[in-house]
């Protein structure tokens, strides 16, 4: 085990709810994972695509809490939102995810993580919508691509 | 159409996505429906059932709140909590739902008050989870007899 190892991204589409489930492990243990999901900096840092700017209006990552955060830049702007319904230390986080631009699709969300021992983890995130032409349409706006370099930003947040 | 009428609760169990949809015509306008809803005193009238007493933790009911209850009575207490995603006046309320002797289980809730005129509302309340066998669990438990009685007592408290 190296670091700057790059581990595969599986995206799985399940065939039989209209859920995505997208797996990866990561080279640091669940604190250090878990904390850069909850963490309002670290969590904009690994959001941000390049040339983007992040303007969180809040992000307050605890049982009951909610978030607002807006990504601006190349000439587009993105805005999201949600609640935090349970935030359990390096274990758990499961939150309701909308994107302004669709202010009736709503998605439940979970990431599990997975103490993988020798400072690994595998983080586990399912996103639950309540169609089937909902979640195609989503897999369908090449948001792998997104995912991907999502986590490649936070393998190089978490190798600093 | 006369006071203290008694609308149908239709209960359907979705073919296609683990969800419950329940619809209700009550004889109010949408502000009164809803408002039984976001207030934390109306809100406990209409879900405690007779002899039982709520204990309401908080009860936020706004975009980005959340809320923690729980019920005692007849020997018996059972705890629940959750978040308020979206709360649009009179018309929407998108809310997560756990029942505390089951933490890993969580439902997304949509809430949609449906103005029917002359002074009645239409309410579609739709319940989804990421399987099968926990929405069919659900709806094994019988909660048809819960969703009915609460909402005559909603009935109740619309005819004062």
């Amino acid at each position: 085990m190296t670091a700057g190892n790059t581990y595969e991204t599986e995206i799985i589409v399940d065939p039989d709810v209209p859920l995505v489930r997208i797996i990866r492990e990561f080279d640091a243990p669940p604190e250090r994972v878990f904390r850069a999901h909850t963490d309002p900096e670290l969590f904009a840092q690994r959001k941000r695509p390049r040339r983007y700017r992040m303007e969180t209006g809040h992000f307050d990552c605890h049982t009951g809490g909610s978030y607002r955060y807006r990504m601006v830049g190349e000439g587009n702007e993105a805005g999201f939102y949600g609640s935090f319904h349970e935030v359990r230390p390096s274990e758990l986080i499961v939150q309701t995810f909308t994107f302004v631009g669709e202010p009736d699709g709503v998605a439940l969300e979970r990431l599990v993580f997975e103490d993988l021992g020798d400072g690994r983890t595998r983080l586990t995130a399912t996103s639950l919508v309540d169609s089937f032409e909902d979640r195609d349409a989503f897999v369908a706006t090449g948001m792998e691509v997104g995912v991907r370099e999502g986590y490649e930003r936070l393998d190089d947040l978490l190798a600093r």
